[in-house]
């Protein structure tokens, strides 16, 4: 169950600004499971980072590219790409667009931002 | 790591039809995420079901009746519910819509279409 139930409304959710372009909507949450949706306007940049949570990315609008690991590539609306624990990712925005991130455990961090 | 590497081209991925009015593609996998992007035309169902797999969905199109556990919500693009393992949920499209299914562990059942 999300903190909100079974059910999260995007309505209901506030948008956090996370970068310069960037911003992110923290799509509630199950005991194993999270989803945010992250928005960037053309030319934003998702800096290489890593972290120990496991993460799947959906591409739900625009073009970007993405780097995982060594491998770099371009990455289009209804593609996904995958990063291991601790493996480094960013992307590029090459145009408007917008990603659905899915992390296993859940990104602790991303419900106490005043922790991170 | 995907069986296609970091990276997943949803134009590289064949369709499952899953039922009527309703197609699948299993977008590949990391070591515990699966993402599966689900299509329905108006009117198709997601029959009730429960899985060991927790589940995580974002609507990425469309306006969907959604029932997990004894709730029922409709859910329009943007928003997410969340399944706890072996609860049973299920969807009905109220317009043409998708779904973006995210399974922990990932659902080998859908990796050897034989075996369901």
């Amino acid at each position: 169950m999300s903190a909100n139930g079974s059910f999260v409304r995007a309505a209901d959710v506030a948008w956090d600004i996370t970068g310069d372009g960037v911003r992110r909507q923290v799509l509630g949450h199950g005991t194993e499971l999270m989803i945010v949706r992250v928005e960037f306007v053309a030319g934003a940049v998702g800096a290489l980072h890593h972290h120990p949570h496991r993460q799947a990315t959906y591409v739900a609008d625009g073009r970007f590219d993405v780097t995982v690991g060594d491998e770099t590539s371009v990455l289009v609306a209804g593609d996904c790409f995958y990063a291991s624990a601790d493996e480094v990712h960013g992307v590029k925005a090459l145009e408007d667009g917008a990603l659905i991130d899915v992390f296993t455990p859940v990104r602790k961090d991303f419900l106490m931002p005043g922790l991170w």
